[in-house]
């Protein structure tokens, strides 16, 4: 087999390498129907098989009571920040409210602006996005159409570990960094949506779950292939799906349940991951410096610097030639980060740590 | 390595199996990446390699000027049906024409309507879209936003060999299912787009070719992820775009050039391939009936139906045993549909051909 280096990007990201086997072993013919994934139509019973365990996968995995219904659309979470507003905010007269808690945070409600009126709950920008708020600082409007936030900002690595509680009104997550990556109560949302391309698959998809009664609010006129309700009514293929994206979706969902055991198992797995380098700025004795709150501190992606920004370059440089890639930090915040996704191996984030130990000796 | 049937899907469709070859051989790890394209960054050396070579490899392959931009999109044609009115008919101040000769045609222009005053300039539903119109019977408005075809009509096998002559409006096309089965004049085009799933790669990307000056006539307020102007200012990453789909495309077009030789090949052979079939219906005395005009048969989607429609039934289940699949006809035209991309082997159309007179044979 080729060599694989240690892959630490944000995303696309890391895949479980099992999964890569599977879809290389059958990607000229599919066993039993001799066609490629590639090939095969989206109206064929081949792919209803795999749209159907997917779906079937997502709602073991996630608990999804069936009230909510499951789609796999394109475009990523950037498409996900316009049709939210265009379904939901147009034409409502109501106001939206969005949690800013990094970048991506940030892209989204600049994005709704355009729909109607959008109220920033909480904003990190002045505190540079280094914590999640506490409730007591959240006062969401009980009369808004939703309120959104971003269960994980991939940029800054700072993670919501509990939803914020927004009583009545639908709650609608970004939670492209961070699904799957825990179980989550599902019923305490209105409309979940992540880009694949992080913990679930390759990019080129994006998977959307919505509580079916918010699809009576969604008014006329809105393009059928941007309406929720028109998605939900075509079951994901109102035009073609990216099968090939789909089907990898589903071997990655096979080995969540199969492999890992399930989300319970995941989340344990991950908190396992994060702390061996978390431990590892802790003790550097501030050689390192962690950029997110420690309580809020993300299990997907790890940020942090150094006092002394100009050996900087040389970690990521010297890093490369253990075999760790893809380190360097969003110039927004600078330093480093790890993305250790679900599919990142404790083997690679062992290496990192012990890298980091090592490199803190040479120029500490 | 498994079997493989002969696909006449319309789409997804048949890859070529040289592609299939390569893009398996380096599914786990790229040669000098360590990494599988399906987990390779969007911002990476890699992916931008990629996006150079695909791009520089299109406008080989179709003479594409310089003052055009190449756009890799997701959602397919049937996005671009919302996007291209909503660039260039909302708040235009103008109508837009649209020469509707088939399935595809139809649902392009009644999205258009969603976004302005929209014209039917020649619709060829009476005739059940069995054939392309005329010159003289196309009166295009001087003054339109942009005048719309499709060239080649999927579910009925209809193709124009010439474009529409629209004098100096932006002529846009739906090229989807005839993308890089031969030259074009792609001067005569304002904007052309077309989903890979036919001719260019798998489902999940959609190519857009675009003449830079149509992109100042964009009105402010079009959400970003929908703007062409701002896509193109990104270079098809303003978001994560389809990694995978891409690299495919980009293989596809490695083998146009290298063991075709090139679209003018290329259509030698798609001409060649179709004459099999279509001599193979004419020269059945009438137990196999074209649906379209003779003139404009479309090179890639042959229809065809019987007399005695009760035998339709054994003829697929009895290419199956063939190994000859996906040859049913879309419900609105019945029959028989053998959709025989640029990857379609002249082995199975010989096959399919030694078929169509075995089975006439049998029951004529």
């Amino acid at each position: 087999m080729e060599k694989r280096v240690y892959n630490f990007s944000p995303g696309p990201a890391v895949l479980p390498l099992s999964v890569l086997k599977e879809a290389q072993e059958h990607l000229i013919s599919l066993p039993g129907v001799g066609m490629s994934i590639l090939e095969i139509s989206h109206r064929s019973k081949y792919f209803k098989e795999i749209l159907d365990e997917v779906k079937t996968n997502l709602r073991t995995l996630l608990s999804i009571p069936e009230h909510y219904a499951i789609l796999f659309l394109q475009g990523g979470a950037t498409q996900q920040f316009s049709l939210v507003p265009m379904n939901f905010l147009r034409g409502s007269g109501k106001s939206s409210d969005y949690v800013v808690t990094g970048s991506w945070g940030k892209k989204a409600i600049k994005v709704a602006q355009a729909e109607g009126s959008v109220n920033a709950v909480w904003n990190g920008a002045s505190e540079n996005f280094k914590r999640i708020p506490q409730a007591a600082e959240l006062k969401f409007d009980p009369n808004a159409a939703y309120a959104h936030f971003t269960s994980n900002e991939t940029i800054q690595g700072v993670q919501f570990f509990e939803e914020p509680n927004v009583g009545d009104v639908p709650l609608i997550c970004d939670a492209s960094s961070d699904f799957l990556c825990r179980p989550i109560a599902m019923e305490k949302y209105g409309l979940l949506y992540a880009g694949a391309q992080k913990n679930a698959g390759p990019a080129g998809v994006t998977i959307v779950i919505i509580r079916n009664d918010l699809l009576e609010r969604i008014p006329d006129g809105i393009h059928e292939i941007f309406n929720y309700r028109e998605l939900v009514k075509n079951d994901s293929t109102l035009n073609t799906p990216p099968v090939f994206a789909v089907y990898v979706v589903m071997l990655v969902t096979r080995w969540l349940l199969n492999h890992i055991g399930g989300l319970a198992k995941m989340e344990e797995i991950n908190r396992r991951k994060a702390q061996v380098l978390y431990d590892a700025i802790d003790q550097s004795g501030g050689f390192y410096k962690g950029h997110a709150a420690k309580e809020d501190r993300s299990l997907m992606n790890v940020t942090w610097t150094m006092t002394n920004p100009e050996i900087e370059q040389e970690f990521i440089a010297n890093a490369q030639g253990r075999g760790l890639y893809e380190l360097k930090g969003h110039r927004s915040v600078g330093g480093f980060r790890a993305s250790i996704y679900n599919a990142m191996p404790i083997e690679g984030i062992e290496l990192l740590r012990d890298y980091m130990i090592e490199f803190q000796k040479q120029h500490g």
